[in-house]
Order: structure tokens, then sequence, then C-alpha cells
């Protein structure tokens, strides 16, 4: 397998996902100051143009909920997601999809304001509201989904890469994350994992 | 079970795939317009005062993508999507998640702006650009992610659903859809299932 990322984005949170797997593949670095996501190369492989994409033996896969599950399912021994179980299964999504609908879309309007409005002035009240709108979604998420130590509770799933990787957003947000006493042992938790070291080290 | 949805939001997607199922559950309405989803009572319910919420025998779960694979993977004999499968689940899954992230967002910022500005200019920016990212997501959809007859193919999968509820926002966001003949296609498709009409009279 081959995991196109860029630095910083949510594409760490998969590649956390396939060193925990202890999966065999080849890390793609795509740079996003020079564009590369645009280039035709990389729409080939990803027409949305956008990381992660992983590139497998039957086919390319995107999108980061999509992607945790399927290493899940493909490395069970390294029990990643409960996918056996319906209702269980349907908690840890739920969380990633809130993640990735929400809390990554409300990053994002501090960063690609552009994708909704085309006027600086209203990319500027976009970027002003970032601090607030995340900081509510911390909040949902201290107190109503993340259980402790893990998100799931007492078992580890790709719900942790996931929120480590934005949670890792929230300073450069202007949210102090000493304000979710939880959230932030849980990126204490979470740096101390050999798995995110070495995808980090990737990362740097 | 029993379903909180609002007329027109994607809950319909999850209600279709209820009646798709055979599943036995009671709906319940919720009245956006009397604010009803930052009620106490629906907040106790889903704390992020959102629907679709479906109250199951183990608990509440939330988010569309969360619940279309719940559903599929509760009736198996409804063959709702390739769960044991994880390349094509997870094909099933980086659909969803597109639809949730990126195109349900570009439309929200039509209707609900506020979550991400607070003055009236910048929220003005945001609904002129609507029409332009709903065609960019749509022109994807059409030309590298709709297979036909179904999203996928010939397996009618909980992608369907899905695009279905989406596809029918297109003409409030001032957007043709005669210029996708693809989706169009797909959208009258799916008006002939019985489950589509019989959800779609509990929206009415």
């Amino acid at each position: 397998m081959k995991l196109y990322f860029a630095p910083g984005t949510c594409a760490l949170a998969v590649h956390i996902a396939l060193e925990e797997a202890g999966a065999d593949y080849e890390p793609a670095r795509i740079d996003f100051g020079a564009s590369q996501q645009r280039s035709p190369d990389f729409l080939a492989v990803n027409p949305k143009g956008r990381v992660p994409a992983l590139v497998t033996e039957q086919g390319v896969l995107t999108e980061t909920p999509a992607l945790l599950i399927y290493l899940a399912q493909r490395f069970p021994a390294a029990d990643l997601a409960p996918v056996d179980d319906p209702y269980a299964l349907a908690r840890v999504q739920a969380f990633n999809s809130y993640l990735c609908s929400t809390v990554h879309v409300a990053h994002a309007h501090g960063r690609r304001g552009r994708r909704w409005v085309d006027d600086d002035e209203a990319l500027q009240a976009m970027v002003r509201k970032v601090p607030q709108t995340m900081a509510e979604c911390y909040t949902l998420i201290e107190h109503d989904f993340l259980a402790g130590p893990w998100v799931m509770g007492e078992r580890y799933t790709v719900c942790d890469p996931y929120l480590y990787t934005l949670s890792r957003w929230l300073k450069g947000d202007g949210v102090d994350v000493a304000r979710f006493p939880k959230v932030e042992a849980h990126l204490r938790r979470m740096d101390e994992r050999p798995a995110v070291q070495r995808a980090l080290a990737m990362h740097a």
C-alpha cells in the first residue's frame, strides 16, 4: 500500500492507524505549499485533490473515516475497532463522522475559507469565529463523547488517532487545550504511543 | 427503534434505509421551525441538537454515515452494504463521507451559515457561492463517483438514499440537475422505489 499524505493534515490519523496495525506501506508526501494536490498526477490518484489517499492492491481509497475502518477490518489482530458489533461500530463511526463533518470543517474555515466564499472580508469573518466554533466542538467532546482514557473508554480504537490529529490543531485555532482536561490528557497519552511517534516523525 | 427526523433534512437517507430494511421503528418528527432541536428534551437525546438521531435498544446513535452502516449490518437480509468486504465497504464509506463532510457542508453554507460567521455580509457571501460549490461537487459525482445505475454500480447500497437526499437539494441551491444526466436519472430511479415513497410520505 501507499499512503499519500501532507504534514499537518488529517492524513496523520490514517498514518498512525497504519503504524498501529503494523501494515506494510510506503508513505508518499504531497507538497501543499507547491499545490501538488492539484497536479494532474495527483488528481489521477484522487480527483478530489485531497489527502489522505491510500493506494491498495484493489484500488485507491479516500476519506479518513473510511480509511480508518478499512484498516481496522483488514488488520483484525490490531483490534482497532469493534467491526463485528453493529452498535459499538456505529458509536465509533458517529464520533469519527462528527470529527470529519463538524470539527474538521470548523477548523477549515480558518485555513481554507475560499472553499465557501470569494471575498476577503467574508474570509476574515470566518477566521474570527474559528476559536469559538472549535471551542464549542471540544466542549461537547470533553463532556459528552470522550469517555476516557480512550475515546470509547478502556478500548483504544481508530477514534483515538483521529481525535489526536484534530486536537493538535487547537492551539493554532486560538483555543487553549487546558480548558479541556480530558482532551489534554488524551493528547499526552497518545504522545507516548510508539506508533504515534513513528507517524509524527514522517510528518516532521 | 425510534427515528428523530425533520422534513427536508439528511435524516431522509436514514428514513429510507429503515424502510428498505423493513425495520420496526417509530418516526418522531422534530419541528425545526420551533427550534425543537435545541429544546432540553431533545438535547437529552442528542447533545449536538441535530437530526437524525436513532434510539436503539442499546442507546442513541447519531450521524448519517454511521446510522446507514449500522442498519446495513443489523439487517443483513436487506443487503444494503458489503459490510464484510473491507475494500468494497471502504468505497461505500468514502462516498458517504464525501457527502457528509463536503457536499452537505457546501449546501449548509446557504442555510445555516451562522455556524461559521456572525455578520450578515459574510453570510450573504456564503449564500452567493453555494450554486458554484454544489455544482463542483456534483461534477465530481457525475464523472467520477456515480457508476450507475446505482452509486456503486449494479448493487443498490446505502449510498443511494444518501445521494438521493442531497440531490433533492440541488434545485433550492440554484443548480439545474439537468446538467448532470446520471444524477438526474438516479433521482428518477429512486423516486420509483416503494421504500422511498413511504419515507417521503412521512416527510411531507
